[in-house]
């Protein structure tokens, strides 16, 4: 009895089933999907898949995804360079290019300190980070990382090793989306919205 | 600004982004997971996307999909030649396989006659069907189309296409779920199960 599909399906629903966010439904839709797409598209795809190992690569400053090092933030003249935005992933550096509001420069840890993964200072790009501020060129950063346990944890760690060089360190405002129900919000953000509350 | 992502890596979210049931930001999760996988996971990837549209093709007879015609099921002797079971499309055959509580045919037709979507019967295979009904060693027709308004329609044509040949054509039971609850039973599959009601 035919539990599998033949090989060459399988092993397509077996790879995409692999990926994140995507489960068996979803992997066997995706395969059928491209089985009955043109052979232009399903080329497409098996070659950006292909193209992206082989020509992305981090920048050296900055430790983004790029096609270049230096990367094109890095080597832009006509942002801030004396302003570094230290966030987790790559993905977060779209983000905030996305809100048009910064001009400065970035850096790349590559994760968060966490002690259950297994995931110390040591294993984020930290060093990189201190070699460019040994110019003292640069005048501010902002600690930019997800407002969760391990975000908290790497911005005290953070915090704590570049205050001491004379660097100011800022961090993102924690408080109420925009949008958001007061009714709604969570007692923690509550309290920090308060805790950072303005002059009207 | 770069408020998109440098060639390549915007190149692959936007391939992924195209797949049904893959939105911008599961694209972007599966293209910075792929970046990080092992070279073999990526190419794995690509090769099943590149295999599976160079060898699979439809079965002759039944037009599942498959890597040889006639696919393993049309030429199972052991299996039961004289039952066809008629599905929309090839995942279906599967859902039925894995109830291993058939051991007939199968008949892929490719779709459901739908009016909105300008699919007709001449859009399905509806005459390679016929073909395999001429030398009348076909017993029973199950139609086991989707039990939505396509479905219907199908099977209504299918049934008074076929019966007239002298071939007992049947339809799958409708009724309740299994493990579901009379209290959220809507009113159609209630009154289908009443209609179909048998002997506790």
């Amino acid at each position: 009895m035919a539990l599998a599909y033949d090989g060459a399906i399988q092993r397509l629903i077996d790879a995409f089933n692999k990926l994140p966010g995507i489960g068996p439904k979803g992997a066997q839709r995706i395969a059928f999907y491209l089985l009955s797409a043109d052979e232009q598209e399903a080329a497409a795809l098996a070659d950006a898949i292909t193209e992206v190992k082989a020509k992305v690569r981090f920048c050296d400053i900055c430790g983004n995804v790029c096609e270049t090092s230096p990367c094109p933030i890095c080597s832009d003249p006509r942002r801030d360079h004396t302003l570094i935005c230290v966030v987790e992933e790559p993905k977060d550096v779209m983000s905030i290019e996305r809100t048009r509001e910064y001009r400065g420069m970035y850096h790349v840890l590559g994760g968060a300190i966490n002690p259950m993964a297994n995931v110390g200072p040591s294993d984020l790009h930290i060093a990189g980070l201190l070699e460019r501020l040994k110019d003292d060129s640069v005048k501010e950063i902002i600690l930019a990382l997800d407002p969760n346990i391990e975000g908290e944890a790497t911005t005290t760690y953070l915090s704590r090793l570049i205050s001491p060089l004379g660097i100011k360190v800022t961090r993102l405002a924690s408080g109420l989306p925009v949008g958001s129900d007061l009714e709604y919000a969570d007692e923690i953000t509550l309290g920090r919205a308060l805790a950072g509350r303005r002059e009207a």
